[in-house]
This record gives C-alpha cells, sequence and structure tokens, in this order.
C-alpha cells in the first residue's frame, strides 16, 4: 500500500512504539500513586512534557496534556470564555470543524462570532482582521496550517496585532507542528494546539501551549490532574509516545523538511505536467510541505479515491473528519470554489516514510485512473481531457 | 514487586497489547478515512464496541467511547443539563471528584446540587433519595462500588426509584465493571461510566454507556465522530485493547470473582486476626470483591504506603487521585470518621493476577511496619498495640 494521507494520520514511528512498550506492559501504575510504580509513571510523564515543549520551544510548564487536537481546541475556546464573561471570538471561515463547532456552541450561547473570509488561496485578509477586533474580544483562533488545502497563514503578522490589541491569540497547528519549525516565543501566539499522531506519535493524545500567565478554565474536571486543568487518569504510554515522536521530530526536522518537500514538488510538478485540466489549489509556497492538493476537473474526487485504494493508494478528497457531515468541503467553498471545482478535489499528503518510487507509481495509475473516469465524465465536451503525453 | 493498588490501575493483559500491536504498527488509518486503512480502523472500531456492550449487556449503539472514566462522568453531567434546562442534580457525598468537580462547576452556574449523605457503611439512604427527587430532578447521580472503602450501593432499587419519577440515573461502575455482574437492562440505569484501565486494558480510553432514546449534548465538538457526541480522531489501538479487555473480563469473570474473593477474605482474616486495634471500613459483605480498606489506629496511612512500598509492596490510602487535593478522604469523613480514624487509612486492591503467596508476605511486611510505626506513635498509650501472636 502507497500511504498518502498523511494529513489523516501517520504511521507510529519504530521508536516511538518501543518507547511505549514499558508502559503497556511492566510500568502501568497511576501516575497519581505514591508507590513507585506511580513515580515511575509520573516521571515518564514529566520527561515527556520537557520533549513536546522543546519542539515548540515551550517552557515544560506551559504544556497541557490533552486527548488530541480536538479536546485542545475545545479547551481554549470553551476554557477561555467561560473564565472572560465572553462576548466575541473571532476566527476565520476555513478552520477545522473542531474549532467551527465550539464556535457554533458559543454562537448560540450568546457569545458574537466572527468568521474571517479568505481569498482564493486560503489566506485570511489581515486588515479585516484589525476592522473586526474590538475591545470585547476575548479571543482570536486563527489555524496555522489549513488541513485541505495546505495554505500557511502569516500567523506571526496575525500574533502582532492580536498582542498589539492585547487580545489572546489561539492557532490550531496539528498540521504543522513537527513538519515545520515552529517557536511560540518568535510566533508570539498565546495558545497552540498540538496532536501526536499527525506527527508519527499514537492517537488519543494531544497537546495544548498556555502561555505562562493566561488563564483558563477546563472542560473535563474531576481529581486535578494536568493542575487541574485536565482530569483523569493520564495516559501515560501515549504520552510517552508523544514526547517520544515530538523528540525525533525535533532531530529530523531540517533533514525531512528536504526531502519531503523535494517529493512533493516532484508529485505536484508531474501531476501537473503529465495529466490535463488539472489545478494545484491553495498557495503554491506558503504550504505545508507535505500537502498536495489538486482539482481534476471532470472527475469526481470520492471515485478517484475509492479507484486509488484499488490501485493501492491510499488517498483523500480533503478532511477525513468532513466524512460523518458528508457535506461539500466549506475550506473550497469559503475560497470561491465552484461545485465542479469542489467535487474534482484530491489531498495527497506525504511523510518522511515515502519514497520517489511511490511517487512514480501513483503518477502512474493516476494518470490511468483519472482517464478512465473522464472517459464517463458528462464534461467531456467542455475540457480538453486528451492526455498530455 | 506486589502489587496491590489495583483500584487505582491494572496491569495490561497480554492478550489485550497483543490486540493492540497491529494499530500500533501496520493499522494506523484514520478510522474516518474511506481507503482501506481507514475501513480498517472502523470495523476494529465497531468489533470492540460490541465487546464493550456484551460485557454489560448493552446494545452496541448504546455505547459511547470516550478518553476514560472522567471523561464518561463529565458527558453525562454537563451532557443531559445542557439539554434539558436544568434545575436539579442529585449525587452522593461519596462519589469520585469527578462526579463532584462537575457537580461544584454546575452549582457555580446555577444548577441545585444535593449530596446524599450516607451511613458508617458508606450506604446512600434511599429514603432521603426518594424524599429529594421533584419534578425539577434532571439527574441522579449514585456510584455503583465505592473507589475507597469498596461498599457497593442498591443500584437496582436506586434506579427503581428514578424510573418511577422519570428521572434519568447515572452510575460510575469505573470500580465494578468487569469484577462483578453487569447487566444494565436489569439495572434499569440510564446512564454507566467505564474506564479500561480499571479492567486490565490500556489507559486513555473509557466508555459512557446510554440507553437508546435518550438524548445529551456534546462535551467535545468537532468532526462528529461517536454520532456527533464525541469528537476527535478515534484512538483505534486502545479502543481495540479495551474491547479485549472486556471480552477477557466476561469470558473470566466467575472464576475471577471466586478468585479474587477468596484471596480478598483471606488478606481481611489475617490482618483482622494477627495485627491489633485494626478495623475494616466498608460493608463487610456487599464490597467490590477485590477491595479491602482498613484503619490502623495510631499509623500514618502516608508513612505505611511509604514503608511498604520499601518492602516491595504497591498500595494506596484511598483514592490515588486525591493525591492532588491532598486533602482528607471526603468518602470517610462523609462516613462519620473521626482525623485519627481517616489517618490510618490502608487500601489494599486485588486483581486475578495476585497469588496467595503476594498475601502471606504481605501480611508478613505489614506485621513489621505497623509495629514499627506504631513504637513512635503518640497513641502509644491510648491503644493495645501489643502483638496478637
Amino acid at each position: 500500500m502507497i500511504y498518502l494521507d498523511n494529513a489523516a494520520s501517520t504511521q507510529i514511528h519504530k521508536d516511538v512504539l518501543d518507547s511505549m512498550l514499558p508502559y503497556l506492559k511492566e510500568q502501568y501504575g497511576n501516575a497519581s500513586s505514591i508507590h513507585r510504580y506511580g513515580r515511575l509513571a509520573r516521571k515518564a510523564i514529566e520527561k515527556s512534557r520537557k520533549q513536546i515543549a522543546l519542539l515548540i520551544n515551550a517552557d515544560p510548564s506551559e504544556i497541557l496534556l490533552t486527548s488530541g487536537g480536538t479536546e485542545s481546541n475545545n479547551t481554549v475556546l470553551q476554557g477561555i470564555l467561560t473564565t472572560d464573561s465572553p462576548s466575541h471570538v473571532i476566527t476565520s471561515s476555513i478552520e477545522h470543524d473542531a474549532i467551527l463547532e465550539p464556535c457554533k456552541k458559543l454562537a448560540n450561547t450568546g457569545t458574537a462570532v466572527d468568521y474571517l473570509s479568505v481569498d482564493e488561496l486560503g489566506f485570511v485578509d489581515l486588515s479585516e482582521l484589525e476592522s473586526k477586533i474590538s475591545d470585547k474580544t476575548s479571543l482570536v483562533s486563527i489555524m496555522f496550517g489549513n488541513n485541505e488545502i495546505g495554505t500557511i497563514q502569516k500567523i506571526s503578522e496575525i500574533a502582532k496585532i492580536c498582542n498589539n490589541q492585547n487580545v489572546p491569540f489561539h492557532t490550531d497547528a496539528v498540521q504543522a507542528v513537527g513538519k515545520v519549525p515552529i517557536d511560540v516565543k518568535e510566533l508570539g501566539v498565546d495558545f497552540l494546539s498540538v496532536s501526536s499522531h499527525k506527527l508519527h506519535g499514537p492517537k488519543g493524545i494531544g497537546a495544548l501551549f498556555i502561555k505562562k500567565g493566561i488563564k483558563i478554565d477546563p472542560v473535563i474536571l474531576g481529581g486535578g490532574q494536568e493542575s487541574g486543568l485536565r482530569s483523569g487518569t493520564e495516559n501515560v504510554a501515549n504520552i510517552v509516545g508523544f514526547g517520544r515522536a515530538c523528540e525525533i521530530a525535533k532531530n529530523n526536522l531540517n533533514e525531512n523538511m528536504d526531502y519531503v518537500s523535494k517529493l512533493r514538488d516532484l508529485l505536484i510538478r508531474k501531476i501537473l505536467d503529465e495529466i490535463p485540466e488539472v489545478t494545484l489549489n491553495g498557495d503554491p509556497k506558503l504550504r505545508l510541505l507535505n500537502n498536495a492538493h489538486f482539482t481534476f476537473l471532470g472527475v469526481n474526487g470520492e471515485d478517484l479515491i475509492i479507484k486509488l485504494d484499488e490501485y493501492g493508494i491510499a488517498a483523500s478528497t480533503g478532511s477525513a473528519c468532513s466524512v460523518h457531515t458528508q457535506r461539500a468541503s466549506h475550506v473550497l467553498q469559503a475560497m470561491g470554489f465552484s461545485h465542479e471545482q469542489i467535487t474534482g478535489s484530491l489531498r495527497l499528503t506525504l511523510s518522511a516514510l515515502n519514497n520517489e518510487k511511490e511517487i512514480e507509481e501513483t503518477i502512474k495509475s493516476l494518470k490511468i485512473i483519472v482517464e478512465e473516469l473522464r472517459s464517463f465524465s458528462p464534461f467531456k465536451e467542455k475540457y480538453s481531457f486528451n492526455s498530455k503525453n
């Protein structure tokens, strides 16, 4: 199988699994227990917290462990607003549902929510942001890199605008952490969401960076773990794996960035060169370096995925999470795409575990599949679907 | 190490880990993905859901997967009350903090909360429950078996009272599921919380039984996983392990009940016989069959734990989770215990992985340690600490 759906989830690194195994076998203590088993679990958690912090240049005390990126996002949105007696939240129209759905809930309970529009490449408009901020604004939340089209926002500039106005700024960085250098201090963010399974760690674990001094209320209450901000017995094995995955990501960051972006560029170039009537979506430069998102005109993206699957290639039309809602991509709609353009979407997302041979094979299969699907296309007359070579 | 802290967490069963490994290695798909990797993950989750449901005689569609018992409890308390425009919740004074802390939050936001008192064995008073229920009551939440002293409530009778009054009834059964037979239909409960790591499954995963037809709002919002009731990429490996742990617990239930309760009875009998000035707390019969909770007069429980740890025995004074709050057990306080009685607490909780030799060794060590600690006790004159044999 050629796995090109790394934005949905990634393979656990072998060393990550090795680091987890002791905590799935003999080190099964509850980290809150006083005895040796408990103390060993506690120590392992705090080591991981340091590894996670190091990857984004945070202090370990600024790392809140959660059950994943979705919970991290919910924690900010639901947590800051109970503290602050909320009035106004600003986000963008292309956020992940883990931001948009909590925003809907807030809107239903009296918080004003503004959704910034984006241009055809997926960038929010900074002057629109500035114009929307008022002294009632409790939070701005703009994602780092988009999970569908890969566009990376100007996070430093957004942070500067928020800092100048004294408004806390959160960025959902689950698609970016471990793939591009992220320094929370340099960026100037107040909150940043991280997900383990997007960076070759286990699922069911994530983190929220909370800048020192900023207060939020917990969403999950109970025994008072995580300094009272997230109760529940710690998932020690997954935390350990997450920490190790962050350490590996940090150690290999430059090398992987170089390797993956070259693979990705090869993929993009070949597809655009060898298949007619294809466009690359999102910004060609300012994009997640493992992301390639296309529109194949006259093709249904879901048919494409199913055919690719038959050829042994795992791909996606957009967000895996949107499968439950079965609706057209809100990201592409916000970018002004037509229904036809949205229907023809294909997302291919890479990791350092992919190689050039897989890219070549993918192109080969894709050419056959697209040609086949287009032979049945109702748009056959409209476009020039003849093979380029 | 002799591990006698199974109420805090349990060792993962070897077969459970084996069932998880494929999902920590080659089966890393996101369960929402359309391709083969995604479909395999989805299939594995639904198989687990069946295994979990079978253990408590629920329908798989009634099982909501969460990040653990604490989240399950929060989901009921926070979820039912947004739907119902809340007015009144009834719980008990000996619940776990994962119930009491959400109740505090509810009380702070205008919900009336009643805490039922308990007798000296830890039983709630059913007539007090009846007298508190009104047409404003949105939920009754009473735990199944207490995590500290082990007393098992009359859950069927409580359910009957609630059903008669049309009030939804939740029981936090994390200490009981997998250890005693639990049939949600026979019990007549509307909600029931389960935790994987209390029954030899992995940490970071749990379930909430929600009786068909009962509506609650989600706490964690986003991509719409778990029928929209709990968003976030599913923790496939842990879900698979949880399911397998439930299956194993079901298959071995009668055998383990017999084995563990005999071990526990031996432990209790020997301690009461061989060490002076010790009392067993909680009901002697209606208790979790792996739980033994004592007061050793004239001894500080924490000193006892630390000494036991030096002797290679992992034990606890009460709830592991209460370590964060560093306060005296609210359970023992509610049962009317004096400060001196609370201070002398020791909880020993067994599993089917313990054996008679470990019990014998524990008694031997305990006798030495208690005698040593009592030789420094300020209560030396008050009690007759002379060894019984």
